[in-house]
């Protein structure tokens, strides 16, 4: 009894096949129930890292730390893995692969250009990286050409909302009101942190965008209205169990990524209280992680 | 809206009057509804510290130590509270009240000698440090002996069970066989490490001990069988969330006390990672730790 372990789980997660049941969807119902049988209902919340995190190291610094946390989900800035050269980019994502990870997606990628050449350019990189999904920064005049190429690659685009400083789009709601008559494959990545300083709800933010939901970036934040007090999650205002709750009702299927800001150079103190704490929440929902 | 933060709450605890309001007791129905107002409850639970995790510090290394977890329980080994000179117990006593803390239990301290001045001498330390309970190691010779203090002095003793290697208590199960008929005041400080390395299930433990439950000394293994497999809670088998439940079930009223065994020159980091998910836990559960 018990030789379910959360380390050798995530551990056989990393080396391969059985990924996805870690993504079976369970009711509510089943959640209540779970403490009965010692939780052993696996999670349907995928935690990874937005290698923003980590962009004061290098690739193999990112290799290191990723598996110390335990997770094979990995949301890839262009920092661990450029855009140029073009001809670098596949084997390059071919050695995180190699490493027992896997590539969620890559970004965040600026769309200022309303230039078919710029945008092709970042979508070649993410075909050649295997990467289906884009953490894009459009314009809103971008949106329409952006369209075009999701349909040509069928690779998604999850637009980041930056908070109040950002003229774009500060608000996963001003995500939703841009992209409603856009293809399904173009939604959200919400930044929780900065929807909470725009002054919107996250949880009310996922529950409205249901299937536009195609990312989360995970923070927390000592004091709701300020980007200066981001703190490890679990230590702040950010209500982090209603956000699973949400995510699980809307049966997401994405990864919830933590994008950790502070503490460039020694992030990892941060980064593991942070995921223990999430480990907690949904351990304390009825699942395991 | 959200202006509780986790943070300042525990410091508020720190501050004073408002710690008995952490012991308010809420059922499973009011948990299961948590979510939808953000998990406002206050947590049940009451995490605190051994004090033997740091038994390789100073009391001045203690109180920064505590500070950084943000609790004010705990749970002092004599290395941070010597029996003598016994005329230093209170002062030293006083220093961590002053501190901000609240000291919850002495030990764990042995008793190994059926006489009364062995036995009186460790009561009276308890006595002039104001700490209202003894995690004891006794034999079950001295039993009869302990009760007769334990009546005289009004302080409970939680009988501390070592696991296999304990050849008087190895399971919470043998220590409610033997204070069956003893006063109330003396019972189980179940360790759910060695509760699971002597073969006992700990949430069918705390189950069965109910009201004899006095203490909880939390930890856990990567193998439930193995002393030296001590990782931090969350990373191994120990099944958090049930034990939680248990001790909000049979209305649970002292502390859950982290006795983190490893790395005691740097137990720092399995320190936090441990409060972060247990907090994490109490907060997917529906508390505000």
């Amino acid at each position: 009894m018990r030789s379910m372990n959360y380390s050798m789980t995530r551990r056989n997660l990393l080396r391969g096949g059985t990924m996805l049941t870690a993504s079976a969807f369970l009711s509510s119902t089943t959640s209540a129930l779970a403490y009965d049988n010692h939780s052993t209902n696996s999670s349907p919340i995928r935690l990874g890292i937005a290698s923003y995190t980590f962009r004061n190291f290098d690739a193999d610094h990112l290799i290191g730390f990723m598996k110390e946390l335990n997770t094979p989900y990995l949301n890839l800035k262009d920092v661990h893995l450029p855009m140029t050269p073009a001809d670098q980019v596949a084997p390059r994502a071919a050695k995180f692969r190699d490493a027992g990870f896997k590539l969620t997606a890559a970004g965040t990628i600026t769309f200022a250009k309303d230039e078919d050449d710029d945008i092709r350019m970042k979508f070649e990189y993410c075909k050649a990286a295997g990467i289906p999904l884009i953490i894009g920064a459009p314009t809103h005049q971008v949106l329409p050409r952006l369209e075009k190429f999701v349909k040509e690659y069928n690779i998604g685009v999850a637009i980041h909302n930056h908070g109040p400083e950002d003229k774009n789009f500060p608000s996963p709601l001003d995500v939703l009101a841009a992209v409603e008559k856009l293809d399904p494959r173009i939604g959200c990545c919400i930044d929780v942190g900065h929807t909470m300083r725009a002054g919107t709800d996250p949880v009310a933010a996922i529950r409205k965008a249901g299937p536009r939901v195609l990312d989360i970036h995970m923070k927390d934040l000592a004091d709701g209205t300020k980007k200066e007090s981001q703190v490890a999650v679990g230590d702040g205002v950010m209500p982090v169990p209603a956000i699973f709750k949400a995510l699980i009702d809307i049966h997401y299927a994405g990864n919830v990524d933590l994008e950790y800001e502070i503490f460039p150079d020694n992030p990892m103190p941060g980064v593991i209280k942070s995921f223990a704490f999430m480990r907690g929440v949904l351990a304390g929902m009825g699942y395991k992680g």
